[in-house]
């Protein structure tokens, strides 16, 4: 397999443009925070998530490189969407005791702006913690300060298997 | 920058377990499909998106591995969310005339069943066609043909810059 | 309080227009099916809701009179939603077993024409049954076949106090 | 017609309940204000609503009664729709120039607690106004405090004819 990966590596480097440089920098960074545990998933490696958390808010904040647009050079509506399921569901279970989780059940977002410059950020806060189920919001800046998206989301509280 | 690529690819590699060098094994070829044109963004070549598409339906079929999951290692919401923008978005624009492009103003999804197994497939339609406004439909189902999600989608048409 | 109403009735009867007297006639006509128990509540008589129900879809079929408009003169969003509700609520309950309920927890309405002509009728599925919560899916459409709105909403399912 | 109207008016009040009579007394001083124009719906007027009004904020309060409930017994979900759909419309209408006006093409409620008490108010606001599309926020209080339902809407701002 170190052959293989080798080949695929030499193979995308070699003649690679200085963006695709750039974005596998920006792959291989986030991987290696992810395997030395600085992140908690791949994909917040590869996004390269930095989070700040209390126990009314959670906003996270990812820079915006060409690896995150869709065909139309816009940062991809999935993307965002991850940025707010990530923000909402970290707040949720941040707050439930450790023996619950919590799991997205709807998630309703409005795309407002394009979103574009150096870095997105979102922050998640709960409008409703019920017993089996809670409700929360979340609004996606971007850095000149306008708002790109804002999103609600129902999640289910589960217990969790030990 | 090149001196820097490969000591941190040499970083992850090094001690990488299996699972961390199929990771960086998947990413590695879907950005030498990208680079070779073969897929149309970043985002489809990481995930290895695998499209069919008519004037009716647009499929778009992605391999689940441990870099799509959450914290609870399960598919990230996000993911399913990506799938579905893609596959809604690219049908909508394959609709339009070349000189129009349609972008999400509202996405709304239901989580229904736990996201894994093999791979996830992803099926959009058009439920609405405006001169304005497109609305649009996608269900995700797993390979063991359990639904995963079912969203809807609004999305505005615009004037494309020439 | 029967002078008082007969005042009322008195006062508004009249000098009002055919369109008032319509309307209250509309009125007295469903509230009097509501008191013979030929409706289930008064939004039922007031709105003369038809339904037709089986385990797999509840169709409500309700007259548009110029009660149900806005200050634009097309039928209020909020009836719309209320059909909705209705029928999905009504499709719910009719197929879980009788100690158990279903209350709506989200709703999500796309609204793509306006609602005008002789009647609306919305059509009410199933799309996902689960042991909490279920998620069901509404079209409603104009006399003229054209699609007014659609809609899908998730339901929680509860014990019923005896 | 006024035979019929007098009739049916007759069929109800002779033999009815408290709880009806109460009801037909209500729908009759809605209609009254209808009639001479307090009211600026037929909606407005069987719904007793009262709002408040200005760039920002829309407020608007229902009494509770029975005929609002569904056969839970508690307020029918569309009916909290209903306000929630005209508290934001109005609003959304009150914002914009007087030639143009602004139709729902989204709504998107999530429901927290069941709608009881003496009165409901819904209070919208403003979170997007775009050139061509608005989004809409809305909050549902019972007269205890409590938060019944939290809604967004996505309105399309359109040319009126003149």
């Amino acid at each position: 397999m170190e052959e293989q990966l080798h080949e695929l590596y030499k193979q995308y480097t070699e003649d690679a443009t200085q963006e695709e440089k750039n974005i596998l920098l920006t792959i291989l960074q986030g991987l290696n925070k992810r395997k030395s545990n600085k992140q908690g998933s791949y994909i917040g490696g590869l996004l390269n998530m930095e989070k700040t958390l209390n126990k009314e808010i959670c906003e996270i904040t990812i820079p915006i490189s060409p690896m995150l647009n869709n065909s139309l050079d816009i940062v991809h509506g999935g993307i965002t969407a991850t940025l707010i399921d990530s923000a909402m569901g970290t707040l949720a279970n941040h707050v439930l005791p450790e023996e619950y989780g919590a799991v997205t059940t709807q998630l309703n977002i409005h795309y407002l702006s394009v979103g574009k410059g150096d870095y997105l950020t979102c922050k998640a806060r709960i409008d409703h913690k019920g017993t089996k189920t809670m409700v929360m919001s979340a609004d996606v800046y971007r850095c000149d300060g306008k708002k790109v998206a804002q999103a609600s989301g129902s999640f289910f509280i589960i217990g969790k298997k030990v």
